[in-house]
């Protein structure tokens, strides 16, 4: 017990923020030590700061932690970060140099060349960008991202189909509101209704992450997917989960029996496989005609697993199917932790014995 | 006034049937004279037989009208039929040629040859496969179907775009519950939710459809626009229209001004525009980010027009921009409606003066 | 035509304000002249300062008038007033002190002994509360309040019972979302979800306003009603409309069909039921057994009646029903509209000819 | 392992029937052996024959067993009834007849004079009745009913106030579309909307069967609680979990914080404290001012905690508060369980050992 490694949260009384505390509720590895939060919360005790919007009540663990202010000293190695974009631009910063590992769920670095945007299923290997990144920005720390919420579903169906040649990808989303924070969406705008943009430049998310995620590492960057791939993204009245509609071309045109196979049988490398938070499935085709849903297939996995459905021809790319991720678990929290779980197992934390650990799960 | 038509309602008292009726109140041509319904409803009076789903109460000028069984005389020349496509196949060509003018909104024949698959504003040309329809059948009556209430909205958005040359289509819907009738879709399947699939091999309908409503009539038959099309369809949880998210390759590659102000200026033929159900602007180009939406804008040209909006570069398709219609107004009753009065207006019903009534307008 | 009365909106922008704007377009008497809102908005145009949350565009005739600042001279003589509650307090005091006629929606001065709480059809004779106010406080002008909009269709539906004695009251409200303006109510809050509690001391207000807009004028101030009020407010995934179950004590203890022939034949005094604005039924009973509901009753008179349904016997209070109004129109701008439509009959705005105005009507 | 009791399932592709399903999946106790359904269902295996509507899969270990019809026989003693109130009402009794001890969630037979409803925190001692029951019909079975799943939170609100002399009870309900079963409500009589009315005589059974389940039994029977109680019911927008307006009359004048405590200390007996299904806090008082509500507390206790919160002053009752239960898990299946429990740990299943199992939770 007294071996798990403190973790602070920035955001902590964000939406995000929320979902990172309760994920690590008895996480087998870290413990929240540090909570970091708004100007207005600072000061206050988790449980007077946040208005916790996630189901039942906060856990106990946290609702006495005195929440910091965001220029407070931080003792944690690892930092998770819910920051919104604008002062997440900074603070990551300075953090990552002043020797922290910030895996971090904001968009702000995402695409920055030497920032690992990690998926541990996918793209294992693109941690070696932190060697990059430490030599070139002299840190002792790190900063590693997670992607957009609906990058993600997209990623981990086309990782399966990368073997077949991936060239043209078409996409449209229909996105829960609690991708959006809170208050986020007003319920004046989506209820009995669907709004067909969403802010923040949400299609170029979607677009260039996915191809850098399933971009190739050549030992001194990562070169993005050659790919053409177009979003079209939209937010309707679901409280929780990402639905994909995607078409894609595929070079080597495997039949539809090869690709289901290719998502049932995909596992992620051994020593992801075996992370506390990793699903046994990363990704699950379901074969009735009318799932995945978002209310009825986002626990999958405990929220960790992408299912996929309605695999079928499209006239125009080749095939086209729909892929579904909880957006604030595998979306978000769940993913920033499940990388800083692979962190650990690399060898990150100096004072955490990881092989220890990996033989208790 | 007594001089309007007579029409008879087939299937009056489901989703779509109460629309017809909502509409035709107050029609200065028509007047709603015979209801066909179920063996269940066959003998009571309207008021007694139907669920009134729509907004308020049915037409005090209908509740105390009988309900005929589906195999009863008609007296009216004009029929529109709402019925569900089995009991459809069969009473309508019935009709037909027993010399009625049968307005469908059901799918059972609306990819025969013979048929035209109506909507003025677009393809009023298309009447004229009614004297193909009638050589090849010999009937002194006529068959003449809507289409889809998803293929509405593309057809609508694509036909001022047809100078341009359509040559690739592809289309997400998210169509609102009302397209499946009543009871149709369970709250338990939609609440925080959206159902990736819909039946009664709604895509292909979308697909087909869509290319014979952008055909080409020869004076013999009717030549399916050439271009590749894919569609994918979602139910969400919205009370009435349906949202498409349309891309396309056009030919000859105009700029977006060029395709906003199409659809600004674009209009029906004359004849058609002066109709008493045609709105002003059959399409209309939405400048907000965020519109149109299902809720705010359906009501647009009372259900009539279709709304456009959010036109920007695709990577893969050239353009990508959205299209909503009102499903049971412009999508199902509205439609049939339009086309009896083009009907009407050459002269089908001969006892009517269509020139007098449109003077009135 | 020339002669309409110019009016000036505080709060322009807003939910309420929107409904304002929305209401008096084309309306007979009134013209908007003058449009007032927050800093953020003063400067622009109507059209660029408002998120626009009805359906549909705002009005042409407003979209370029220059949004003023609160605290901006302001020349038309009617004042409607959609504030907050906050800002309200002490602008509303210095337009009526100043000789403008403020009839608002805002909650500041409701409850203050010598400002009526208006509601035409019921206590038409609260408005000569007016000259108390003028002569207490001095004023040239006049304020004038409607209701929450909850108690509305309680004092509505109770109005008719009064000549039965009524003597104690139970309510259990579930309110749309509309009500609490916008954004207001979070998404996160609201689907899939009822918030069993509404901010403001809402409860306090229903019990206390009903009361007010139920008491009787003696001349020099209004007795409020003596009778025993218990109200509980939940919020609900609704639009727009408030239901509300009412239990009741009657002392004379009147059949059903009494109270429903009340609530039937129950008309506005004269003056009154020629307002513009003025519905035919101010109440009505649907026979139907699961009605009034929300979405399919809220457009009833135009809003401005108040539905009522399932009344049955309570084997605590005597009687139970429910009532239904739709909580912006008939529960905000419209009853102020019609309050200001009162006050113009009764000839407050010198400079216009009521008499003429009603005849045109 | 071998000694789990087997069970059969009436109803077992409805909605309720999926829910005992997936509850008993790895019960420490009970093993289902036997599923009964509709004669559309019979012949078929469980995994062809059912809808599945809860989130996921149905659990792999009856996706294979055989649908058997409803007049099959069945082996397993321990019989749990999801039937609709028709055929339940004589299937039910042969069974009991036969010697099966029959659990059932149906209307039917709850109000029968010699049919305990059994809530086991409330009223244990109930069970007695199937003594009277038995003696009666001549029976070597039993017919144990659960409540209504309006009733539910109500009675579980109220039994720790009993104390304190329960005599007036005013209840408005906000219930969830899962109580309709499915299809049940149809979406578009709920989206954007509350339908004030449920079929089935909701508001008789809500009233009545509260007054049997916290009422007396003497030996012979139950005597109803002697208070007055009058109900309203209401579906709102929600998936799962009923919500109830309580307002109530104690006779002792217990203070707000008297009640908290009852509620937050109150236990079940000893007995019923360690099966299996009985959560930790039967009640338990939110002092948030907008909690429970049905989505974020739905949860507690795994389904089986009944939430309360808003404890007030009613000027007409006395006090007023919320009461919210998951309505197809405490409210029906879940309940179910219970009561099969207390019957196994009582010993009326003579092959299996209710000490050592008890020991083993």
């Amino acid at each position: 017990m007294a071996q798990k490694i403190d973790v602070a949260i920035l955001g902590a009384t964000g939406a995000v923020g929320q979902r990172f505390i309760q994920l690590l509720e008895n996480h087998p590895w870290f413990r929240v030590a540090e909570l970091i939060g708004s100007e207005r919360s600072a000061g206050k005790t988790y449980g007077d700061a946040v208005r916790w919007n996630l189901d039942g009540e906060p856990p106990a663990s946290v609702v006495d932690l005195p929440v910091k202010a965001l220029d407070a000293q931080i003792d944690a190695q690892l930092v998770f970060s819910a920051l919104p974009k604008e002062p997440a631009v900074a603070r990551e910063l300075e953090l990552a140099a002043a020797g922290h590992i910030v895996c971090t769920n904001a968009s702000a670095h995402r695409m920055a060349d030497d920032v690992p945007l990690l998926l541990p299923e996918v793209n294992a290997d693109h941690l070696a960008l932190i060697e990059v990144q430490r030599e070139r920005r002299g840190w002792k720390g790190a900063l590693i991202a997670n992607s957009n919420c609906t990058a993600m579903p997209i990623v981990m169906a086309l990782a399966p189909l990368q073997q077949y040649g991936v060239s043209k990808i078409g996409v449209v989303s229909m996105q829960a509101v609690s991708g959006a924070g809170y208050p986020g969406v007003a319920s004046l705008d989506i209820l009995d209704n669907v709004i067909p943009y969403i802010g923040g430049d949400e299609e170029n998310k979607v677009e260039t992450e996915t191809l850098k995620m399933l971009g190739r590492f050549d030992g001194a960057g990562v070169t993005m997917l050659d790919a053409a791939i177009s979003a079209s993204c939209n937010r309707v009245p679901v409280v929780d989960a990402h639905l994909v509609v995607v078409s894609v071309t595929l070079d080597a045109q495997p039949t539809h029996e090869q690709m289901i196979d290719a998502w049932d049988t995909w596992r992620a490398p051994e020593l992801v496989r075996n992370l506390p938070t990793a699903p046994e499935h990363p990704t699950l085709y379901l074969r009735q005609q009318d799932r995945p849903q978002p209310r009825r297939d986002r626990a999958a996995g405990a929220g960790m697993t992408t299912t996929i459905g309605r695999l079928r021809p499209c006239s125009i790319f080749g095939y086209k199917f729909i892929a579904l991720s909880h957006n604030t678990v595998r979306g978000a929290a769940g993913c920033a932790i499940l990388n800083a779980e692979l962190l650990t197992a690399r060898g990150y934390f100096g004072d955490f014995q990881p092989a220890r650990a990996l033989q208790t799960v």
